[in-house]
């Protein structure tokens, strides 16, 4: 088995060979869309649980909306137009015919629609569009409606779960009496986001605002949760955002107030997506492999067994049965891999390619001396144990295996983030790769100049960092606050 | 609160404004495209939850495939592309632009795709291309995938859940080694849907085989069950489909088999879509509302308190706790409505309409005489009882309801199930609506000619029905076996 790429030669040669040699996605035949393989959609599958649960627990249901928008909606809300209706997939006939040469088929031009189609790239359109009809009172909110669904965007350059043209995502569109409440709303969801991306993914992230400039195309505010990876670029990795009255003015959506006026309503909304994947691989693999942090690997265990004879095989089989059964107790997915047709050393490599968090090995010493192999994925050690106590052994290291995770991410991060003052040092740090903490003048001609010369972006205004007086090493301009820079996905 | 339509009066209308009303879906401005609502949603998640359990348990796990198809894909399996590809929606191009006077948005002519492609209506094409690449030896295989997704069909007459221009469905898309095991799987995946049809949907169905001309275009063998509805019309309700070699003929999809030869690769797919939801509110609801089998019900019971002051309302409150406790317990999900903004009268229409298995009402006299009123939403029987062993009851009623849901449907199939010899009968029965057990002479001519004349066609040759010589009621030629036919959605 070929190894693949290191992350020290080609970094997004390393990433790409390593999502197609893990079986997590692949590209397809049509342009920038992926296919997601089964091991990667049991990823998928786990985040989905994961986040579903946590917003049925803070009130809200799943509906879901139309795939189509006709393009006129997107021409109602002046910003969000700018954003999104620019890269799109457009439906323009509803009807293929034969060829006149009766060999293949084509596009009826008799059937063409009045009005083009645009697949969503987000819904806030067709759903506020929807929700004028739901509210007439405040008796009828807040509304707080999620919907799990598949949303294109036509990206010229794509890369595996980072950046697609199709991709699968949540999206929150909550409806609110007022900007309070709205604004409430808003921020508990960048921290449920905050708290997965932290305690399940074990990525760290920095939580704050974004700049005007990177707000979300129609909100007013746009709360981000962001990344730091391997190669020092951040990934943007949630949003959040308060829509203000934005689309309920786009949409003429007003609801009679508590003082029996005509008023139009809050709104929210807020998605992460398959992109979450790709920040969990980028944080956590290495040269080997995947690395799984155990709370969202599909699989926590496997044990493989080493034998010469079927006699030996028989007899680990039997060996390893109440580990087995130990672990299935407790909720740890264990596979025992059996299969004669490969050997160890095969079997070795491909789970540590797939990232499984721990491997157990057994062989006819151990069952003399009643021991076991264990070998963790993340520090890459192997020990021998005394198997009686193996299965607490394991749940533990699950745990230690998830936190050691998180700390070696926080080190990484913290080790490359730098507060610097003069323009030099930024620059310097930029090009090293990193969060970059400088003072910012506040203005869009600055932060646009600035992505001109080093391609660094204003990544969050984080919560984190406190107001203070400074100037800005670009434009020499008195700051009011430090904001993080770093080149981004 | 409006009454709706009665079935006696407009059943389609009923339907409608039923599926609206109680909140499960709406149409929306998008042609032929509905918005599931919240509470129509949680029942697609109960039937998705359960068919996913039970995907699992027979071996096969989720993957996802790109949403667009090449349309020259469609061109490469010759029936298939005469089934799919005339309704569908093609898009054209991939970007939008300014209008000349800058006010509007239209389609950018420069940005034409140089291949259309088309929004998958199912995905044997896109998924078969794929598996090109991932099957070389009978080691790969079986290959056993489903996906979880929407899906476009160009309807021209639309109607909510039972026939839309987008729905949500799963597709099981299998590779095999050999026809047998092909034939197999398929059989397996009609055997799941039919046992989810009538133990959980509570709806009975007739298994057995599509004539050819019914089959799915490409297939050659089509497994499906069938469900008589109350106005007697038959509902088709899931399809399972043996695809012989013909999709990997189609995009060159080889193994090389255990003696060494390369061979085509044996194939099938299956699904079942949100079809299901309007399948189960046509045959148990009636014209109070919906009525939902307590086995998919999102909730199952619902307590109202019957008050005159805050005191009282207060003594409810603390009355029914140890039930609610109870109930929940028992995995019976339970919602204590004590919204004060409404009457019981209207709780009682709300949650009448929503098809609540159980309602439960409360009151001081019910207090004094510890006792609890009981009303059951399938035969809209109420009594009193005393609350001691409400929970045991409630337990056992939900269960109960469930039988007599089926039995219900059940009774009313076997009476709208003809078994006719003449041709005047033939159409009488038709006319009246219901199942027509009538021989057939095998051709598609007589087929079509039937369908023509009655509009009822073959919607299955049933599993339980014995070969038998007879003769063919339309033609007079010989038979070798009855068929179901009927007017269908």
């Amino acid at each position: 088995m070929a190894t693949i790429t290191k992350r020290s030669e080609d970094y997004s040669k390393w990433y790409q060979e390593l999502v197609i040699r893990a079986g997590l996605a692949e590209p397809s035949d049509v342009r920038g869309c992926m296919v997601i393989k089964p091991y990667g959609y049991a990823i998928w599958e786990k985040i989905r649980d994961y986040l579903d649960a946590r917003f049925k627990e803070t009130g809200h249901v799943n509906a879901y909306f139309p795939i189509f928008i006709p393009m006129s909606f997107f021409a109602k809300e002046a910003k969000h137009v700018e954003g999104f209706a620019k890269e799109a997939a457009v439906v323009t006939h509803y009807r293929l015919k034969n060829t006149p040469d009766g060999k293949g088929i084509m596009v009826d031009p008799d059937a063409k629609l009045e009005e083009p189609y645009i697949v969503r790239p987000t819904s806030e359109t067709i759903i506020w569009n929807t929700y004028r009809n739901w509210i007439q009172s405040y008796r009828d909110l807040p509304i707080l409606i999620n919907q799990w669904a598949n949303v294109v965007r036509w990206e010229m350059r794509t890369r595996l779960f980072l950046r697609t043209a199709e991709f699968l995502w949540q999206e929150g569109h909550t409806a609110h009496e007022t900007a309070d409440e709205a604004l409430s709303e808003a921020k508990q969801m960048i921290e449920i986001y905050r708290e997965f991306a932290e305690n399940i993914l074990a990525v760290p992230v920095i939580s704050g605002v974004k700049s005007p400039s990177e707000r979300f195309a129609g909100a007013v505010e746009t709360f981000t949760i962001e990344g730091l990876m391997q190669d020092g670029k951040a990934l943007q990795m949630g949003t959040s955002h308060f829509l203000g009255q934005n689309f309920a003015k786009a949409f003429d959506v007003k609801f009679l107030n508590r003082q029996g006026q005509l008023e139009y309503v809050w709104a929210t909304s807020w998605g992460v997506s398959t992109r979450l994947i790709g920040a969990m691989i980028m944080t956590h693999s290495d040269d080997e492999g995947l690395v799984l942090p155990p709370k969202i690997a599909p699989l926590h265990v496997v044990i493989i067994p080493i034998y010469k004879n079927p006699e030996q095989l028989k007899a680990i089989t039997e060996y390893v049965q109440p580990i087995i059964k130990g672990l299935k107790d407790k909720g740890i997915t264990v596979k025992f891999d059996d299969d004669t047709s490969k050997k160890p050393g095969w079997k070795y490599n491909e789970y540590e390619l797939k990232g499984v968090p721990v491997r157990l090995a057994a062989g006819p010493r151990d069952l003399e001396k009643q021991t076991i192999e264990i070998y963790r994925r993340d520090t890459l050690e192997k020990q021998f144990l005394p198997v009686a106590n193996i299965v607490d052994y394991v749940e533990k290291l699950l745990d230690e295996i998830q936190q050691n995770l998180y700390k070696k991410a926080l080190d990484f991060r913290e080790k490359h983030t730098y507060y610097v003052n003069t323009w030099d040092e930024f620059k310097e740090k930029i090009e090293q790769g990193g969060f970059v903490i400088a003072h910012w003048d506040g203005t869009a001609e600055t932060e646009a100049a600035i992505k001109e010369q080093t391609k660094a972006t204003i990544r969050v205004i984080a919560d984190f960092l406190p107001e203070e007086e400074g100037t800005d090493p670009f434009s020499g301009k008195p700051s009011k606050q430090r904001v993080i820079f770093a080149r981004a996905y």
